[in-house]
């Protein structure tokens, strides 16, 4: 078959799956999870709720929730195989490397890895999550020298993490704070890594073959490292003690990208970047260190004004991350411990009703048939 | 923006991208790399020549192929700290669980881990090539108990491999049935796995993590996992001693698939089957074991007759493998051995002119805005 439909670079627009998980409309700047407002779950759901609903399509009533949340709970293991693995890693690992590598080791110990059916999918969701969110931590403990601080199975899945991250009880703000964003994050429809996810999925792999790949695309600055360029642009300025909005206008004379900016889907402000505006602000209040915040906004009223661009998701989770204490080079790993929900959501739904995803290419190449030159006659 | 183009399921027949890399007519059962036919490739080119092809665009004359040869074979190197690791993986590991792991780990050795240039690139598509073959070799040897055997610099690529799969001297025949081989599967214009390394090294992310993907891809029953299939099945024949004809009969009747026949492109003759069946046939002539030819030729003349399918790329690659003396289990990572030139080629290609692949999903969940209900009113 010769290919039949044309899309241009990057399947802008293209419809490449059915998807019941998550709705957006980027010209409204609408973005709901099976249905459900992202500003209703930002404000009123939790974690563990709004995983629940990615991936089973409902609201759990309280014994359902109940039971979800001792599945996430119980899931907080690890074979100690893993932990001495991550030992192994050079010191200069980055934490996004380290983690794809120890996810793509996790199926060794995992008796379901080769089962995809529906119920051992779910198991392994269960799994992944709670091991994503473990290994963040503990790598980042290793790599610094620490002791590893074991789960404390009374917490939530938020603030268990920043306890393992940081092995101190964390305030009721910061909880609150990495919840909702934790909410924010958990799924974004066929952004690249879910699709990366999903193509993988698609050839009747399994979970941690299609995790693994979402990472390393999550890896990338035009996806997930995005915050962390944020913040170091936020770092860049501070060190000088520049003026934020000059600054940013010298970059911009140098054609220099401001991450954070502009979004494919979205036409409008990113639905996302409202509440963590208003995270950022709160927070930076509340913690006597307004700097990172203040000089975000600077930046975002000027390159709205400027470029007329939005800030997106990217923009603000950099500033409530680094006054939440946590190091540039977690902050993509901190968005994998929440996306793991909607990757998790998306292999499901993929294989519970499965066809290989295989496009065509537009062929650019010398034409068909070139002459295969024989060695004596090649310049 | 709302998604435009409705493309049904699997992207099928639609453009995900440019690509000078491949060409495939399935109307007409033709395959090219770089517009020159695959079967003048496979009667009259090497691994070396065609991998130089992929990578560059054209064939190499007589010094840049010895310099192209050269920059493989030097980079037969692993760190000692990968082999370690391997050594760590538990003994049911599958080759392909393990591989992914390693390639993902290969990361933190590479000092051009992070550098997405062109050159960069280059340098780590020599490395991966090498560094794959010699991995598959070497965990093979470790699950087996048997001793590592050391590359050979004076051997070309096809033929270290099997030096160090096997450390016997691998006869002419075999040598060359490799090699052809390894340039019939050496790339597939967007298959599965090159089509995830692609939307993952689109992000910006880097090589390894896209190589990484591709792995977890081509694990896939539906994708490189398909070779091993067919060979499960002529083992079960075997081991009942049936007539094969009427095992694949009884296994139709009750609807079971049969691996190894129809291609969502090929509409014709795989034109890689051609080559696949006759090197079936004349290497079980030769080692005077026709056994799995003969039994594959049977149920492949049924299959046409009845099914109106044709075998493709994996329904001989099984009985060219058996005969050859590989493991069933290898057969997708043998695979990884030769398509890594095809994924290096198609990453390169895109980072040379990256555009980030991002499509749409067509949404079939709750109507938007569903209510977030609350937990008291909740069935």
């Amino acid at each position: 078959m010769t290919p039949v439909s044309s899309a241009g670079k990057g399947l802008e627009g293209v419809v490449a799956a059915n998807s019941g998980v998550c709705w957006i409309d980027g010209d409204a700047g609408v973005l709901s999870y099976r249905g459900i407002d992202i500003h209703e779950l930002a404000e009123q759901s939790t974690f563990e709720e709004t995983t629940f609903l990615l991936w089973n399509g409902f609201l759990p009533n309280e014994l359902a929730l109940r039971w979800f949340s001792s599945q996430l709970t119980l899931a907080r293991t690890l074979d100690q195989r893993i932990i001495d693995l991550l030992r192994t890693f050079p010191a200069d690992a980055s934490p996004m490397e380290a983690l794809r590598t120890a996810v793509s080791a996790l199926s060794f110990y995992d008796a379901d890895e080769s089962d995809n059916s529906h119920d051992a999918n779910v198991r392994k969701a269960f799994k992944l999550t709670a091991q994503i969110a473990m290994l963040v931590a503990i790598y980042d403990r290793i790599r610094k020298g620490r002791r590893i601080v074991p789960p404390d199975r009374s917490l939530g899945h938020s603030a268990n993490f920043l306890w393992m991250l940081t092995g101190k009880r964390p305030s009721e703000t910061a909880i609150k704070t990495m919840d909702m964003a934790m909410v924010l994050h958990a799924d974004h429809e066929l952004n690249a890594s879910t699709f990366a996810a999903r193509v993988i999925a698609a050839t009747l792999s399994d979970m941690h073959s299609a995790i693994t790949g979402a990472i390393g695309a999550m890896k990338g600055p035009l996806h997930g490292g995005a915050n962390e360029g944020v913040m170091r642009l936020l770092i860049a300025i501070d060190k000088e003690g520049a003026d934020p909005v000059a600054y940013v206008k010298r970059m911009l004379a140098a054609r220099q990208k401001i991450s954070g900016f502009g979004h494919r889907v979205y036409k409008t402000e990113d639905p996302r970047a409202t509440h963590l505006r208003q995270m950022s602000e709160q927070l930076g209040r509340d913690s006597g260190n307004p700097k990172w915040y203040e000089m975000s906004r600077a930046i975002e009223l000027y390159i709205n004004e400027e470029k007329k661009l939005n800030a997106n998701v990217d923009f603000y989770s950099a500033s409530t991350y680094a006054t939440l204490g946590i190091d540039v080079d977690l902050y993509t790993p901190v968005f994998v411990v929440s996306r793991i929900a909607g990757w998790a959501a998306h292999v499901i739904e993929q294989l519970d009703d499965n066809r290989l995803i295989r496009p065509r290419a537009e062929y650019i190449g010398p034409a068909y048939p070139a002459r295969y030159v024989p060695m004596a006659e090649r310049p």
